[in-house]
């Protein structure tokens, strides 16, 4: 193609992404309603108190509004008006549902459904005469779209924006009070809440506000059942499990425990559920002493002979019935651990804690999530299928894109998602995706939690690169899966940055280390070469992921900056997944699960070390690396994984005759090599061979007609 | 030289060295007495209580008592005499004195004195009945040599050996009571050791009871005066360090500080001593607040008019009444800060924090010592200096090595030190070693703290490697470094095992990072290259290092195991020394000082990071690296590097007209190269060209003939 025509091409797509961008508006849970067209009281306190929040585009009195804006303020007007009841002056809503968890139901959207705002980060605070939320870095051009005059946008960690506290304090009289559901905060943020108000009161209101006024509209909650995992899956009995919990809790000083991350309730009892999107698991909560096991579920959800027949010695109660249950069931407890936040854990909600007699609270990180991470041989040989299968099928994708967009067939980046979901279910025991797929060309992927939608959907075309992260959920495993690719031919910048975060990927993926080793002390591997140029990625290196459950799992977190630290065990699996985010243009993710295992050595340390195994298996963009830029150690990583790619995937492609995936993936994998220095030699010598012929050839035939 | 000779050359080399560690025996401190040849308490004892302490070699009762070990009878004698006047049932004597730094003059080695074992590490306990001694595993095998039969050696860290407190508590009975010298021991350990013995009784004694019976034979303290550190080398007036501080206290959350730390000390008022081996320090301890600034120091030493100038605004009180008088100086402030032991530094002893009334007692690291770490420019560009003259001594003294032993002189370990020690004299504003050299050849290489004596001095031979760790203390900078030298022809595995470790070392060196990332977390940098290998070394990779001060500066530790972290600052300045020690074999450990600063990227991270400036200039050895194992970056790093040395080294060499060291200088710094390809390509060809040429001679004679 001709540069000037790809110019133009570039230039379309970054006029239709700016367009999309601008244009970008609410996409879920929005009914069209009249625009109030009256200046918002948030609006004008912005302006009153708080002249560092930049103003709201489109909110200027006389300005017109955009017209696909959440209108929000018969829902403020309700709340108010429910406030007003509670005699409450603020109202906080969060994010979280009662699990503190990563991934929330529809249903419990709550703080989306008062403020409009569809990322999955933010806190809501209405007073009696504003409203603003607080959201990080990756929502601020997706709230300024969202939200309405209503709202103040306070964009965390920005220079001038105040915290939730502060502007609470500055905001109010200190005779006011502040409440909020003390199910859906967490205990360490409810104390610190508390604490930070002070004089103003913090009051844990027992009635949902929201739940009052989110009458019509709402998404119903999850009716389908849970569901078994049987031993064939799961590799250890629920019986086993607990015995071994409960032996472990008086080493943690405690002799009860409850529970409160559904999946740590998901892997002690063998049970799964689809109440989450993309997590499958049951609502559900437990609590566990050396004489009590009591599960708290929805009663529907585990009624079925099979399911009572699995939980028998489970005693049974009503889900709703927790919080109100756990003083009495607490009476025979001398000290009860009561999950604490750690990493990606939320930790018990102050409902929780506050139910738990005071003199008997241990406040820590659960024990189950230490047992949960370190996986048993069935759990560990069927994350390794898993990632077999969802090899299969993101190779299947990929090599349709490759056969298909040079040719001019339309892919953008829903269909990308769309086709990702039905390869996957091709796959055996397939539940689906573990976590929306971020499929994002050109600047699209340049946003770290980009998630495509109608606006900003963008066409995949052949000069950018195109950066896909997915994952699959499976009876026998949970995938996370990122490769960069791209269906033209790259410019050496892109190549360069490619092959840089390549680099890094493979220095921590090759890494043997003393077993002693914590998370945080590997990712500088990691970085190192994009550091060398100057560069870096804003997010970790690493994360523990589940087996048939988190795609963010405890305890395991590879991040240079991460002020928490843990070792490594073996069977842990975890991500490795340095990037480059070249914002308005580009954005390169190399990810792979890595898995923990011993290693022994004929040295004076035969067994100090562990090291990682290669648990995903794809093959890296071969057109997007400079192999003059790797070491012999990365370029010998490589084909041997290479080698590994072609018997287990190649093998099982050959099984499911795949055969468009089979062809592209041995086009992938054949082995690096280093453009070799030998043919110039020989080239050169090519050269004096020639001179050497023709030098005697004109010899002899001048010899000949000499003396001829 | 034939193999079989160079096997009997290390044959010998072990032998020697085996007999010399077994015979290895006390080497200062000693007068002869005569043995007890009585079984000793301890021995008794040992038997008795403590099954798992192996039995000490030599002490079996009717065994010949190795006669070179210390006699400590009459010592014990004399201090259970002691102990019995102020009622004592144990008395602990540790190696500190009073500043808990990490040197100490010969005049405090009570403990030394009391247990016999010369090792700078260990702690010694004697109770009515039996005399033990703590120490680490470097002394393991020197404390077997030196401790005569009275003693029980507890191997600190091994399975079933008690620790003191345990100890104490088995061998007492409840009601009686330990003591010890309370400005002797740090505030942390104090405390701890009294929790730990409760209900025992843990009391302070005024009166040091070594003292009291140490009285012949004991080392002299120093006489020499201090001394002043002028501008032209500190760059800041202590006006000005003093008004820094001064701002720094309210931040620290105190309005007084007592400083105890002689570094401190010595960095704050711009003065230094001679009252400890290799650290230019005076015997003194400060305290500061608003109004108040006193030094206490031995006044004959600070008599000077000179120095009386330059002290002038700082109260001058004697050195031994500190403790006494800290209860009415600690009167006007509200809350004093009392140093707490943070990476080398020791803290206050509890007699210091004890001295302090508890409601005003604030516990933390020394701001002094953060203030200390950054150098001013003066400071920077003065270590600069240091280390280049430093470069030109070491070079000096290896170069003569190189000419000589090849040639069959003798040169041993001490006779390296000792050269050394005159060389380095040679070099501008020399005030001696900055720490003991570490020359160890072959074996006594593989000893990571080891320190050639009479009994180990080994000769250097050519076919072993030689470990050499040495630095100097100047006006202009405190120096550190350590190269490891082959006088012969290296084996394939001596040479690769050098390669590892300078691959590490220059992973490290060539690192650019974010400013917030903390020292703890670059280590693996410096260990992977050997962890692929199934290697590792067992000391930390980096330390912090003072200006004409301490050569083990808090707060820089690179340790991938290191509890403690703490950020990188510009101009900070550190070792990288990674290591490999394989047992009665040898030592490798390359070591250069690295300073903190800036760079700039034009990346959209412009001022993100920092990077390390290489500060020793030393040239590697040469015929020690596998240029086929170094990646491109360690390649062009070491020839960069090479540039510098040559440019810097070679400059001053020619100035200071020292042929021999620039000649080894230049021929050691050739650019390192690849093995060329291309000749591979070319020889081929040739032939093939020959080929040719025969090809057509035979052609054209079969022309000429067949026609002629």
């Amino acid at each position: 193609m001709p540069e000037s025509r790809r110019l133009v091409l570039l230039a379309g797509v970054f006029l239709l992404t700016l367009v999309n961008l601008t244009q970008s508006g609410p996409i879920a849970l929005r009914t069209p309603e009249d625009w109030d067209n009256a200046p918002s009281f948030g609006d004008r306190l912005l302006r009153k108190r708080s002249p560092t929040v930049s103003e709201r585009p489109g909110c200027k009195e006389g300005a017109t509004i955009p017209p696909n804006r959440v209108n929000t303020t018969k829902r403020l007007i309700d709340l108010r008006i429910q406030m007003d009841l509670y005699n409450v002056s603020a109202y906080i809503v969060t994010s979280d549902n009662a699990h503190q968890g990563e991934e929330v139901a529809p249903h419990d959207h709550r703080r989306e459904f008062i403020c409009g705002l569809s990322g999955s980060s933010g806190t809501a605070v209405i007073t009696k005469d504003a409203a603003a939320v607080w959201t990080d870095g990756r929502y601020f051009l997706q709230a300024e779209n969202e939200l309405d005059c209503n709202w103040i946008l306070m964009k965390d960690g920005e220079a001038g924006v105040p915290n939730i506290t502060a502007w609470l304090r500055e905001v109010l009289k200190t005779d006011e009070k502040v409440a909020a559901d003390p199910t859906l905060i967490g205990t360490t943020t409810w104390q610190r809440y508390d604490k930070d108000l002070a004089p103003i009161e913090f009051e844990p209101l027992p009635t949902n506000l929201i739940d009052v006024i989110w009458t019509t509209g709402r998404p119903p909650v999850n009716t389908e059942p849970g569901f078994i995992l049987h031993l064939n899956y799961s590799g250890e009995s629920w019986q086993d499990k607990v015995d071994r919990l409960r032996a472990e809790l008086p080493k943690q000083g405690a002799d009860a425990l409850v529970i409160t991350a559904l999946d740590e309730v998901a892997w002690l009892l063998n049970i799964r559920g689809s109440d989450v999107p993309n997590h499958p698991v049951l609502l559900a909560y437990m609590y566990v002493s050396s004489t009590q096991l009591v599960l708290f579920a929805e009663t529907s959800k585990i009624s079925s002979p099979e399911m009572q027949t699995h939980l028998t010695g489970v005693t049974q109660r009503p889900y709703d019935r927790f919080v109100a249950e756990l003083p009495d069931l607490a009476k025979s407890a001398s000290m009860v651990l009561i999950p604490s936040q750690f990493v990606y854990t939320g930790g018990a909600s102050y409902a929780v804690y506050n139910a738990i007699p005071e003199t008997k609270r241990l406040l820590k990180p659960s024990p189950v999530l230490m047992m949960k991470a370190k996986k048993n041989t069935v759990e560990a040989e069927g994350m390794m299928n898993a990632h077999l299968k969802d090899a299969v099928a993101l190779c299947d994708v990929i090599s349709l894109m490759v056969e298909e967009i040079p040719k001019g067939v339309r892919w953008d980046e829903l269909k990308v998602s769309a086709e990702l979901l039905k390869y996957r279910a091709q796959q055996e025991v397939n539940k689906g995706a573990s976590f929306n797929t971020i499929a994002g060309y050109g600047p699209n992927g340049a946003i770290i939690h980009y998630s495509a939608s109608e606006e900003t959907n963008a066409v995949i075309g052949t000069t950018s690169l195109f950066l896909l992260d997915s994952g699959g959920q499976y009876f026998d495993g949970t995938t996370d899966v990122t490769r960069t690719l791209h269906f033209g031919t790259p410019t050496a910048a892109q190549i360069k940055a490619y092959t840089l975060v390549l680099m890094g990927h493979l220095d921590l993926a090759r890494l043997v280390f003393p077993k002693t080793t914590r998370d945080a002390r590997v990712d500088v591997l990691a970085r190192a070469p994009l550091f060398d140029q100057g560069l870096d990625y804003l997010h970790g290196t690493g994360h523990g992921i589940g087996h048939f459950g988190s795609i963010h799992e405890s305890p395991t977190r590879v991040a240079l900056g991460s002020s928490v630290e843990n070792t490594f065990f073996e069977n842990y699996f975890f991500s490795d997944e340095p990037g480059y985010y070249k914002a308005g243009d580009f954005g390169i993710r190399i990810e792979s699960i890595l898995r923990v295992i011993p290693t022994t050595f004929s040295t004076e340390f035969p067994d100090r070390f562990f090291r990682f195994q290669a648990v995903t298996l794809v093959p890296f963009e071969r057109k997007l690396i400079d192999v003059t830029m790797l070491s012999d150690g990365q370029i010998d990583y490589v084909n041997d994984y290479y080698i590994l790619v072609r018997q287990k995937v190649g093998a099982e492609m050959t099984k499911q005759n795949r055969t468009r995936a089979y062809n592209w993936l041995i086009s992938q994998t054949e082995p690096l090599m280093l453009p070799e220095p030998v043919n110039k030699g020989v080239s050169i010598a090519n050269k004096q061979v020639w001179v050497g012929i023709w030098t005697q050839l004109f010899i002899s035939m001048f010899v000949v007609f000499k003396f001829y």
